[in-house]
């Protein structure tokens, strides 16, 4: 089944320790839609500019992503320069050019009004909402959030999560979101807040799902994928994302949303994040296969599988 | 077959945002040994004090803990004092009374000889080695040490290491050990160091077992155990010897050391720490039974299993 992600096309300068790119492709939506390109039909709803050519629009149409709904605006890309120093959890902004983003209203264009599943990156919520809101015919809605909405725009997200059915945030998102420091006390005031599924991302240490009771008809109790221990962290930028889309795109893959499903789709939202940092950018994202997917996806579960 | 733990026996002082308690049975003996006696025969080589007395004697006793190596010193038994704010993870030392402790030197009893299994808890790293140096007939030997020896004793350290088959430490632990932020790249440093496997606790997310090549005979691929996601954690005190405890426990209780096993141990390990830290001090290791273990083994391994 079909996927439409709203989010940022952006063009990124990235410095780790293993080294700096620039202008290369990136953003919440670029991200999203090639990790979920590997399981599924794609649609993206996003604003680029001028400078947004040829080069950038060939690394969706490879994948065979649908870029019809990706808007060209007067003016330039949204921008984003950051750096990692040791502790590559976390990125230092080094600046954000917000560009054609800063007025970005999401157009849903007539083709895409059918889609299935709906994935709302990390924008500002109230946008959020009002594409929600014109997507009647979506059977599930993840969406992603951020600090800074969560702490300057509550109102505005409160809305948003009580239309949403699996929200993937992280840790200190959560605990914020849920002013609780407890996890698992702070998963369940998330879910009384809306979405029937909460995705906690834990990083190296991997992600949580945990469900309202009821949720799905599947039963509540929380199911948790390992990461892999990665050697070689490049860039550790769009690793959510990538998680977001390898969780969703296995999802609209799927004929029915039973709880092994939705306990695979954790895996291969690792599997995708892992993949999406050990290159710089969406590199690595660009030149998989469905065969490697696979063998990772294999490798994840004798991680942690029992006989 | 039998296993021994040499390391302190203590009285506590606890607070944690749960409540407060005083002169509680602690040490990470105390906590290691009451974890494994779920699996097999325990003995412990401590010092204590003349406070030290048949109502805690009792609590070794009822566990079936073999108590001839716990030596009567004249002075107190080491004493602790923490306190826990919301982050669970990290514990102020109010005080430390070594008393007792200051002076001791292990002594083995004759009839701990024989023992197959043997445990270096936290204790001063030359004590370890003399340890480990007099117990030949040991099939195998864990170990704990702390970021205090890491940093202030790491010639002696590096003598122990040699000597050790599994060190049990946690995520700083292991990069300060190895002068390296990245987890995996510190796991095969520490590895090269001595141990034939490293055990990596992360606390609320689990544990990572790695593996020299060629260890044990059983190939050299990482597994991880998750923990499960505590809503009520009373007591964080105790929670690693709690898990070595049952990690180490497992391991003598089985005839052979199969990659299968580990993986097991692994487990127990997890399940015998998320029990330590629901009530204060070793109340909930004191009033286990072994079915009760086994459900919450199973809960762990549904909460990762995929069919």
């Amino acid at each position: 089944m079909s996927i439409l992600v709203v989010g940022s096309v952006a063009f990124d300068d990235v410095t780790s320790p293993s080294g700096s790119v620039k202008n290369i492709l990136g953003g919440a939506a670029t991200y999203f839609a090639l990790a979920a390109s590997y399981f599924t039909q794609v649609r993206v709803v996003a604003v680029v500019g001028a400078d947004f050519g040829p080069e950038q629009e060939g690394v969706f149409q490879k994948h065979g992503i649908d870029t019809r709904g990706i808007e060209r605006a007067d003016g330039k890309t949204f921008r984003w320069g950051g750096s990692y120093t040791d502790n590559l959890n976390e990125a230092k902004t080094d600046y954000t050019d917000l560009n054609v983003f800063e007025s970005f209203h999401p157009q849903i264009p007539k083709e895409y009004e059918d889609t299935d599943f709906l994935f709302l990156a990390n924008i500002q919520p109230t946008l959020q909402t009002n594409v929600r809101r014109k997507m009647n015919s979506v059977r599930l809605t993840g969406c992603d959030t951020m600090n800074y909405w969560i702490k300057g725009s509550r109102a505005e997200l409160t809305e948003t999560l009580k239309l949403v059915d699996v929200l993937l945030i992280n840790d200190t998102e959560t605990k914020m979101l849920a002013n609780e420091s407890n996890l698992p006390r702070a998963a369940h005031k998330v879910l009384a807040m809306g979405p029937q599924a909460l995705v906690i991302k834990h990083g190296e240490y991997g992600a949580t799902i945990f469900f309202r009771e009821g949720a799905f008809g599947i039963g509540h109790h929380p199911f948790r994928a390992p990461a892999l221990p990665i050697e070689e962290v490049k860039d550790p930028t769009g690793a959510g994302d990538s998680f977001a889309g390898g969780f969703m795109g296995y999802l609209a893959s799927q004929k029915e949303l039973s709880r092994e499903v939705l306990k695979r789709a954790l895996f291969y939202g690792g599997v995708m994040g892992s993949f999406a940092v050990e290159r710089f950018g969406t590199e690595r994202l660009q030149s998989l296969t469905r065969e490697k997917i696979e063998e990772r996806f294999q490798v994840f579960r004798e991680l942690t599988h029992l006989e």
